[in-house]
């Protein structure tokens, strides 16, 4: 227990992270799950320390969850798939870090959510969890987009089913536009009697506090509320238009992955919700076959030699 | 020069904070402005400790500019008008304050502004400039509405038009929406080639950033630009029904006042711009009018005893 190293074989770790949270799973040379664990968010548009601590955080647990010790890290290649390194700037900074890892691959989590929905073959992939965007990888085409971000873009995304509601509800306390269930609803989650008692307890808040209020979004739209249903269909319509924007690539298999997937699918479009596929591997095992590849084709680049 | 002590009579600071900046300025008894002086932004609901350096340093250089020796805070009685503090927290937190002068006076920066706009009269006040929000105080009665902050709430102000149209131009170059003269008006402006130029740009930016793009926005809707118009419409709009929300307390006088005061007024509803009258005093001497009645009917009050 914690004493076995992990020098046997070729070991490896998937590490996925975004908005909410960074998931790090160790995987054996065949593939097989070691062990995972969970820390919090790793999005470098947030923080570029809280990334890099929630990177070592999950990847000790996830070596301990395996029954290895915690410091072993340095015997781990890790194929890391991170929300932002579309960013040029942010890339580069997660590519200087003076990692724990014996080498370490970066690419965006949409990549690597993308491999892992089609276990390594070409496909197009919608995330829609706190932040929403797509990716289709085709032979040498690639295609990404959206994904600018909140409160700048993530149309139909968590945070911004959350955002929109708390704006309307705003206006409507204030009397600039009809209140409905949605508004009852969030005075109850906030325990809020006015529009200030919510401002003050979203003041400085991260987009993942207004991703939570996305499941009384969808509650209240399930439930018939015209407010509700009109900010969850206007989401909704994105993502479809999201799927044909990838679709010109013919991508032989398309996923919708992320908390929203399984909520926001009966208000798609029919044409795109009949093309959805289930998604095979979770992200970070996507992480997994892409530092794997990465490490067998080009082994020295990102490597410590310590 | 530097060595004068205000010790004569008594002294007053008016300040004004706000999402860009804050302007402090010295008055004497009767009213003459003796210096004055601006630093950055003052908002609690962006961090207490740059509010605080953010008073201390404009007082401090307003002192300086009056020809005083820049240690004398406390012989000053202080008016502060402060964005934010509406929020009971953050009302809470500045009261606490350890502030350096002989007594302070704190009320919301809407409320200086009324004073500032109606020397000292009852009237309503719509302040639009990085955020938004109204005012109105007649006789034991006020209404405040809006000025919910950036991203969620402050429609038609310089931040929202902002945000707006980076929105809407990231739609655009995704190809989710029609490019127009917005779109390469603010591609020019970031010198940007693609979206993730603009991400990039603008990841961590506070509003002051999305404010300082109201100008374009602006700019295009007066040269015709549909989407331009568009969003202009839309905050203008907001604009009206704030006026005529607090016109139910039937004030004798109406300013709008803030960088985007003049460059909205054609795109209000003539009914509303009709009734607009200049402002004739500014919020920090709104500041030091309040601070003054409150120094002289309730002087024990948040006084430092030094």
């Amino acid at each position: 227990m914690g004493n076995k190293q992990p020098n046997e074989q070729q070991l490896y770790i998937g590490i996925d992270g975004g908005g909410s949270k960074c998931r790090a799973t160790i995987y054996s040379d065949d593939g097989q799950q070691l062990g995972t664990a969970v820390a919090g968010r790793a999005n470098p548009l947030h923080g570029l320390e809280q990334t890099f601590q929630s990177m070592i955080e999950s990847s000790q647990l996830a070596l301990v969850d395996a029954g290895f010790a915690p410091d072993t890290c340095h015997q781990l290649v890790a194929g890391i798939g991170l929300a932002g390194v579309n960013v040029g700037q942010f890339y580069q900074q997660i590519i200087q870090w003076q990692h724990p890892f014996k080498a370490m691959y970066l690419t965006t989590d949409l990549h690597t959510a993308c491999i892992g929905a089609h276990h390594g073959e070409d496909g197009a992939v919608i995330i829609t969890g706190t932040g929403s965007c797509g990716y289709a990888h085709v032979g040498q085409q690639s295609i990404i987009l959206g994904g600018h971000g909140f409160a700048l873009g993530d149309k139909g995304s968590g945070a911004w089913l959350g955002l929109k509601a708390v704006e309307h509800v705003l206006l409507a306390l204030d009397g600039f536009a009809c209140s409905s269930k949605l508004t009852e609803s969030l005075l109850n989650y906030f325990n809020a009697k006015n529009a200030i008692d919510i401002v003050e307890q979203l003041a400085g808040q991260s987009s993942s506090a207004y991703a939570k209020l996305a499941r009384i979004v969808l509650m209240c739209a399930q439930d018939g509320d015209a407010v509700a249903i009109a900010i969850v269909q206007d989401g909704a319509n994105y993502i479809s238009e999201l799927a044909r924007k990838l679709f010109v690539l013919n991508p032989s298999r398309f996923s919708i992955i992320g908390g929203l997937a399984e909520p926001l699918t009966p208000w798609l479009d029919n044409e795109i919700a009949s093309k959805i596929s289930p998604s095979i591997s979770p992200p970070e095992y996507g992480a997994y076959l892409f530092g794997k590849k990465q490490f067998l084709t080009q082994p020295i680049a990102n490597v410590n030699h310590q």
